[in-house]
């Protein structure tokens, strides 16, 4: 593995008992797929304090690059990722100036908009604002919780706030243009098979016929179903290496093999999608 | 903590590339809020032998009453749950004759319908009836592989398939029937209010003010953002017991503490909702 590995730990009640989709998830591993990065694991707790250090400890204790938390940043009481991150460091929390400035930025032109009457730095304010020691405060173009970037030894933890366009909008702005220079980059190229006639458990051993003429190529079959009478499957083929050249060659060969064999055993190839990137 | 407790492991690649939403997880959390169950943590791997054996074994580690796996069962060589728990557990793997005679109803039908044209137990096949040692397959009603429950001390492991349809039909008619009569359940009331011109740093010594007076019942604040210059909040409250007229006496008191405040900070309820249940 000489990818850049990923983890994501959401932090959340809502996303575990089905108040909220976990939207950011889907949102986060799309982005840091295209950029070429590998996600590991993706953990999703309650806000629980002894919950968020543990699991954030085991994360840094496999190794793992980039840590993103999501959730948890906000001022009231059940806003504890801070903490658990403080915990899991083993650090103090104190007031981050840097980040009090920015959350005064934000409340002055919220006043001068009319949409807050007042932009005293409250308790509940102060809270958004102190982190854990060593921490990096991320401008929140979208709200008034900054993220917050911290490094462990080799890993760096990020955390972002649980509500979508504020974690987009700091992951977009802060974090994609250094991720995208620091990043080990590989090209990938997919060939997706729409097919239809035949079902996973005929297909199973042609794919491993592909395999073994072309292991770098993963394979992966969706089953969709009968429609009609006639069994559909979707199977995706990507190759992801240094050189883009060469991964394309072989995810187009591989695809080739396959409908091949496909025609051999009687089912039927309907169309084929090629994209660069994860198709 | 008297409820029981629930881990979700979500095993495929496509959930962290970004192929996939993982709407399995969100379904299979709110079926089990609703039965009463409390779900602790949910984990996302790839189809990886070694993350799939860990996961499981530290979840078992953690006490879990009930560990729900989806994905990862079908025919194909990346499909390794099954192997994966066999590994955590330290049993072999075994042709289980039940799973057998299940796969071969149903091929015979697919047969008689025209979708198949033959139902020899290939390898492939035989590989989705092959369970760890001990295991009690489920019955798949809208696809070949079956589900697969299995125990381990005081943990019960279910697995199921990954695609969605097929998912749901076992949960729902192998194990809700189950779960319902064995699940400690509780009664929840929650009482949700739709709330303008406060943000959430001023609401927040608010909610802590409630949280005094009512302990027992789980606050929650959800911005919605500004429009035509106007801050929107969701705030949800909740509380769940085993005595249901509690529950709601105590919801419903907590929320009308929290809309005088509100109105006192000069904030605006535009609206309360009420619902048995999570809300």
């Amino acid at each position: 593995m000489d990818q850049t590995v990923f983890e994501i730990i959401s932090v959340g009640n809502e996303l575990l008992i089905g108040r909220v989709e976990n939207t950011n998830l889907h949102w986060l591993v799309t982005q840091i797929t295209i950029m070429g990065g590998f996600v590991r694991r993706a953990v999703t707790i309650r806000d629980d304090l002894s919950e968020i250090s543990t699991v954030l400890r085991d994360s840094i204790g496999r190794g793992t690059d980039w840590v993103v938390m999501s959730g948890g940043l906000g001022p009231t009481y059940d806003d504890m990722t801070l903490q658990g991150v403080a915990l899991a460091l083993r650090r103090e929390m104190e007031v981050n100036e840097d980040a009090v400035s920015m959350m005064k930025r934000r409340y002055e032109s919220l006043v001068a908009q009319g949409v807050l009457s007042d932009y005293a730095m409250t308790p509940a304010r102060v809270k958004m604002a102190t982190l854990p020691r060593g921490s990096v405060p991320l401008r929140n173009s979208q709200g008034s919780a900054p993220g917050v970037l911290v490094t462990e030894g080799k890993s760096s933890i990020v955390c972002l706030p649980g509500v979508p366009k504020e974690m987009k909008a700091i992951f977009a702005e802060s974090l994609m243009p250094f991720l995208e220079k620091n990043v080990i980059r590989l090209h990938s190229y997919s060939v997706t098979l729409f097919v239809s006639r035949i079902v996973e458990s005929v297909l199973s051993p042609l794919l491993d016929e592909v395999l073994k003429s072309y292991p770098a190529v993963y394979v992966k079959s969706h089953p969709k179903g009968v429609e009609d009478g006639v069994s559909k499957i979707q199977i995706h083929l990507m190759c992801s290496m240094a050189d883009g050249v060469e991964s394309k060659r072989r995810a187009v060969a591989a695809g080739k093999m396959l409908s091949s064999l496909i025609a051999g055993a009687k089912g039927v190839v309907d169309r084929v999608e090629e994209a660069v990137g994860q198709g």
